[in-house]
């Protein structure tokens, strides 16, 4: 019988290949172009069957599944969310994913995706930012200096030229941390001594702190006109960053609303509560930032199409790069209704080497 | 700084350790106590977290994404269903799973399984029939002799005794190859030249055919009192292999009577027909087989539950035996939330490596 080709392989993008692929490429470079990869998608936005995440909840935390398919490839991401992690040495938030073949149901890639999904939340911020934000915004305030930070400093770096930054978070360590892992990245930094100061002069507001909990990181009297704010935290039932009266006053751009109106910022406000959809603005089927005196919000949840278009540009950027590993994941008998005789193949070979391992 | 545990290692058992690990229990074995673990999870039914899965279908089969949770430990299987793909020398049905800690979200345990997916539906067919068959039962016709059959005549052999099985395909080559495999295990195997020809004489009649459309496998007069049918085919909308007389005269029981409405043979039948869980008959609430002319069916479709017992059996069965790779799968910083630092800290160790692979 002549070997079949690998169909049982699936290649493999370990956290240490990814981390080695994103260098490689330049993680500016590949923000920029994974934006491209969501900008692409939305475009496309109604070929894509879509669902709010499938959620499994406890007390500690979420653990969610995000598929999502445009009838030629299905992806799926598995996050978890779990804010007390971090005191055991745990991220709050992990994940990987699968991208699909649509034809014939098998996995064409297994990848981490912790670090893919900093990326991508970063990359569909700064996406957002780009027409939302006022013009030639260069002042960035970040309120919530963990994890996310650095990635959403150096996409909207990237995509809009930002590069002055106004830090806070309620843990110092976290700021000096954020400073220090930007430091000789081409940004002036600030850090802060209140949510208050760090709004000081800021075009855009970047929310992105971490408990889950009802917390008001922002209160009305902080957010003037003209500015645009990046809400990422809030991002599930019972978590939110900002006043209610501060979504009144802004034009609420979402990524699907289903989804966001369980999990962002709007569940706020009423179900009925006008809401414009990030993919019209960016199909240009909708305005972005009509005047210089609008309050923009992107009430950032995270959206299952941004993590296929991170699966697609990595699935895209890996080839003939060599980092990844090849998973022996699918059973792949001779014959494919002879899924036993795989077995009684396998212990007819263990049986010629004469043990049973 | 010190090492932290291995935070971020998933330990992997490709399709070689599956057969290596089903091999070392022994089939037989492993189909009577991954039942044993189906039964124990059917008892605490209401701890479970349950949903329809969540289906991905297009015009050549489906992608599907099966959770649930018991509130300590979370399972998913991510499984395709693509009729067509025997034909280009792949496997109709793949699958894998992981087995996380609902208490931190992370995963526990990544696994293929094509071959535990097999196993698993086939120790839950003889599990429904060890309260459903008729007592005594020994013979059973398996209508359909693809890549489930070998495992439901193996699974009904180890629960139930039955020794004498009556084979049909409308390929005989399937056929065939399903007596080959099962030559020496010690069944007394006729192949049938028709359906009609093969439940004679049997008590307990299996459908497991591959085709993705609603077929005609067993019409009503084939069906005769006393008989118990475990109707495994039949798994997705529009396919089904029943005729709905035989479903009218059957006391019909099922998984979770809001997926199995969707995909199993009852969708042939009003929303409202009665049906049975088979929990209720596990756990003693409900009664089995209620005398011996009483025709009984097994409307199987594969409930997540079912995947989440065999991820636990597995994880159990696996600790010492070393049929396991270990997967960087999780980011892990020394410092949690000091994602970009871990970037960074890759970087210096690629530059004193002198390159930047």
């Amino acid at each position: 019988m002549t070997p079949a080709p690998d169909l049982n392989i699936v290649p493999f993008v370990s956290v240490d290949h990814m981390m080695k692929l994103v260098l490689r490429i330049g993680v500016e470079t590949f923000l920029k172009e994974l934006a491209f990869y969501i900008e692409e998608d939305f475009r496309r936005w109604d070929r894509f069957d879509k669902t709010p995440r499938i959620a499994s909840h406890s007390a500690d935390g979420v653990i969610e599944l995000m598929p999502t398919s445009d009838g030629t490839l299905y992806g799926f991401k598995y996050v978890n969310g779990h804010p007390k992690n971090m005191r055991q040495g745990r991220q709050t938030v992990t994940a990987f994913g699968v991208l699909s073949d649509v034809g014939n149901g098998y996995p064409m890639l297994l990848t981490e995706m912790t670090i893919l999904t900093a990326l991508r939340t970063a990359a569909t911020s700064a996406l957002a930012a780009r027409h939302l934000a006022p013009k030639g915004a260069d002042c960035m305030a970040i309120i919530g200096n963990g994890a996310q930070s650095e990635f959403q400093a150096l996409a909207f770096k990237a995509l809009l030229g930002v590069d002055k930054l106004r830090l806070y978070d309620i843990d110092r360590t976290a700021s000096e941390k954020c400073m220090r892992n930007l430091d000789g990245l081409g940004f002036s930094i600030e850090p802060c001594r209140s949510p208050e100061h760090a709004v000081e002069g800021a075009q855009i507001i970047t929310t992105v702190t971490a408990d889950k909990q009802f917390a008001t990181i922002l209160t009305d009297n902080m957010v003037g006109p003209g500015v645009h704010i990046n809400a990422v935290g809030g991002d599930c039932p019972g978590k939110t960053e900002l006043h209610p009266d501060i979504l009144r006053r802004s034009a609420i751009y979402v990524e699907y609303p289903p989804q966001t109106r369980i999990e962002g910022e709007i569940q706020q406000l009423p179900l009925d509560h006008p809401v414009i959809e990030l993919w019209e603005v960016i199909a240009g089927k909708s305005q972005g930032r009509r005047d210089d005196r609008q309050i923009t919000l992107f009430d950032s949840v995270g959206f299952a199409v941004e993590d296929f278009s991170a699966l697609r540009y990595v699935r895209d950027k890996l080839a003939g790069t060599g980092l990844y590993e090849k998973l022996d994941l699918l059973a792949d008998p001779d014959e494919p209704r002879d899924l036993f005789g795989m077995l009684l193949r396998c212990q007819a070979s263990l049986g010629r080497e004469g043990k049973g391992n």
